[in-house]
């Protein structure tokens, strides 16, 4: 088995749509005719993503709440999903959760396919946006002067998800993460970059250092946490919050709630500084997929 | 585990997109701006989909090629694609299998996303294609006096799939299946219906005279073989064939290569004959997805 960034190093000798911005980006950027469509795909394994004894109606939910806060993190408001789903125990409450989630987001289901089989669950979701800024928002425009802002807190699915494991406590945050889709339409005409933190604050903090071909400084102290103090540096390494990160002018004040957590510098290109320190990307920042 | 027709029965439930079509077809059509958008999703798992030791660039070519050849009876062009992919063995053959797939049918690779995880390994696509032609062919729209017509022959990836499995003679029919992207894109303006025979024919043209309220009264004879004659009965149930089931008015001559199978009758309306007996949903037309 290949590692995922080999994988899709070897994807990247493909033909590649112009849209998929070298797929660094968790989404493709689509011109069609006067509109711009947002398209992105997240797919989930029982066991890897999700405990396979969670309630189905959870996973249907994470499942459409990862792929909207990709759209949020375009500014993009939704406008349907095709489902893959391979069918299995709790087929029923998998639906609920979808019933839910679709509500909740205003999004519709447009098709998709249903397959059986053996093995860990399988199923995938494609989400499909419609920008409501132009240009869309990307994680590569991060300008030396920018401030580095982050929506809520983090922490909260890494204590959820003990709680989920010990049986015990609000799991909530774990099982039925938020999209930031309001956040996100609010913040798309003023941001100068803008991705959800899937991965780890630290993690996806370096790759829009990467993307923008800057230096992203952060201060540890200044991040909102969800979880006890003396967790903090678990918790700016934990994903699942899917929170936005984003960046602003300074001297820009966002429109919804949100905390500077940092600054943009020049350089060293594609860099992150934790407290004033260059943190390197095999320093364990965050949650690799495997 | 329900059913696939009874989680697709629930699925009607939720909040439905109106380009979903009820979920009876194989592609949502989306317009956008002055565009119309075809999207369809496929996914496959080992084990079910394929044999797990088929040459994982089959896979690649065949997950692509049943999506391109839901885009081909919509007359759609293919405009890119979006994979979700579980790692595992073979993955740079799965790219090589992507690489050919994608060049031969004029795609591009948009995104999506990569997942590590043990168990069969499972795949979906999603297609997206650019509708030539308005309306967009329906498996819904065959009518009384309509001739039935079927580009190619049936019975191919039978016999090849037999050739895979005893390791002797030609299987590509079954691992590298040909989507009939320019005859739908050449047949799109004069269908009166159109579908890709993916689950059998006699099953496929139970589905067409469902959603068009008629009568398809195939002639078995009339329906060309890749098989020997004999097998005729089991060619006729028999999917992966990709080829195109269309209507056309009485006196249209099809622009492609095609052969008249049958003629649509008023009623009794969503049945089907062939050799003028009536055939019962549950005789076994063909592939029903477990």
């Amino acid at each position: 088995m290949t590692s995922e960034l080999s994988f899709i190093a070897a994807l990247r000798t493909l033909p590649l749509h112009p849209a998929a911005r070298n797929l660094d980006d968790d989404c493709a950027v689509l011109e069609v005719g006067s509109e711009t469509l947002v398209l992105t795909h997240d797919m989930m394994l029982a066991g890897t993503h999700f405990l396979s004894e969670q309630d189905p109606a959870d996973v249907a939910w994470k499942l459409v709440a990862t792929n909207i806060s990709d759209l949020a993190a375009k500014g993009a408001e939704p406008v349907g999903v095709l489902l893959g789903y391979q069918l299995g125990d709790g087929d029923a409450r998998f639906v609920e959760g979808l019933r839910e989630a679709l509500t909740h987001y205003g999004a519709a289901l447009l098709g998709g396919d249903t397959v059986g089989g053996s093995g860990p669950q399988a199923s995938g979701l494609t989400a499909i946006g419609r920008a409501t800024h132009r240009p869309v928002p990307s994680r590569g425009g991060a300008r030396a002067g920018d401030r580095v802002w982050l929506t809520g807190a983090v922490g909260a699915a890494m204590v959820a998800l003990e709680a989920l494991r010990a049986g015990a406590g609000d799991s909530s945050a774990y099982r039925r993460p938020q999209a930031k889709l309001a956040e996100g339409l609010a913040l798309a005409p003023h941001v100068t970059a803008m991705m959800d933190v899937s991965d780890g604050l630290l993690l996806d903090a370096w790759r829009m250092a990467r993307a923008s071909g800057a230096c992203l400084s952060l201060d540890s102290t200044a991040v909102p946490l969800a979880c006890p103090e003396p967790r903090r540096e678990e918790a700016l390494r934990w994903g699942d919050d899917y929170e936005l990160l984003f960046t602003l002018p300074a001297g820009t004040a966002p429109p919804v709630a949100a905390t500077c957590i940092g600054e943009v510098l020049e350089g060293p290109s594609g860099t992150l500084q934790l407290d004033g320190k260059h943190v390197e990307a095999g320093d364990n920042l965050g949650f690799e997929h495997h």
